[in-house]
């Protein structure tokens, strides 16, 4: 059995922003030589995301909307009372959830033809990461 | 270490459709004769997921209901620009999400008494896969 | 490859309750010998969740508001045409999702500052379990 881990480094301009990390993945899967395995993709941080779907810019206009439509940000979490505005990161984050798996056959991701992996930020203007972690042989 | 790869195959009727797809998983699982390890359950399509639930069709009702009214079928969706008219597809997709991953203990799935593996369709009557893959030895 | 699979047990005094288990799965890891993997953490019920956030009271409480706003209890639910009453549980373990991936790295969960593994209980005052499996080398 073989492994390899990396991390991936963000700090966006913007609060929220979504970044096609595939490359970044793939490039992890190339250079950890496992030709059958999997490889997770999982934010190490409790208010951003990592998600699977199309990079199709309208559709990342939605998402925000509807995320920021079911977990809205407001000044009356609970939360707020540790002096954090940022409740609304964490819920965004519990929705699109944190992590993806992603199987790897012949050396590659072995997705769909629209897939694509995202790398979602809900509090950002700071450094966070992202861990990939590929187990196979 | 030792992995299996298989794909499932699906073209629903209808739109949307919910497919107990347990049955499969654990043919591909005793295939590979993988006793102990993991089997990811992944949609290879954005506008599919696939789920952990019971088998009770009131309760495929409710979920569909209940996705339907937080991720609604409407045209005013950004990504319906592209001349797509499946956003709310996306979105059933990322809130169910598109995968699962499941424990093989003595080569069958260690489930307990009411888990079953659903594929989700929310665009469907049109071909579309899902990959299950096993891991372990 | 080296495998290890543990269950936790759980029967909470109220309906609901939300439990940090990152000490349980941390030992199953130890215990285990595993250097490098991935440690799964899955509900084996259908009413129940496990998710990665913060360790946080009033966060808690958001979360828990936030799960009976977008995944009410209510007589509606067909699901009750069976006798139960337990149709909003299966929701909000959907839509919380019922499964974690951490990652292990030098025989620790390889976690950000503030990551926390919880039990998300949606219909306890029965016992109920969780399976923690890791695979690694």
């Amino acid at each position: 059995m073989k492994s390899a881990t990396e991390y991936l480094w963000f700090n966006t301009a913007k609060k929220r922003d979504y970044i096609n990390i595939t490359p970044d993945v793939q490039r992890v899967v190339a250079k950890s030589g496992i030709k059958e395995g999997l490889v997770l993709v999982s934010a190490m941080h409790i208010t951003a995301g990592v998600y699977v779907n199309d990079a199709e810019d309208g559709l990342i206009l939605d998402i925000d909307e509807w995320l920021e439509r079911l977990a809205p940000f407001k000044s009356s979490y609970q939360h707020h009372r540790t002096g954090e505005s940022n409740g609304d990161a964490h819920l965004k984050s519990l929705l699109i959830h944190h992590e993806v798996l992603v199987p790897v056959t012949g050396g590659k991701l072995d997705f769909g033809p629209w897939q694509q992996i995202y790398y979602a930020e809900f509090d950002g203007q700071r450094k966070k990461r992202v861990i990939v972690k590929v187990l196979g042989g």
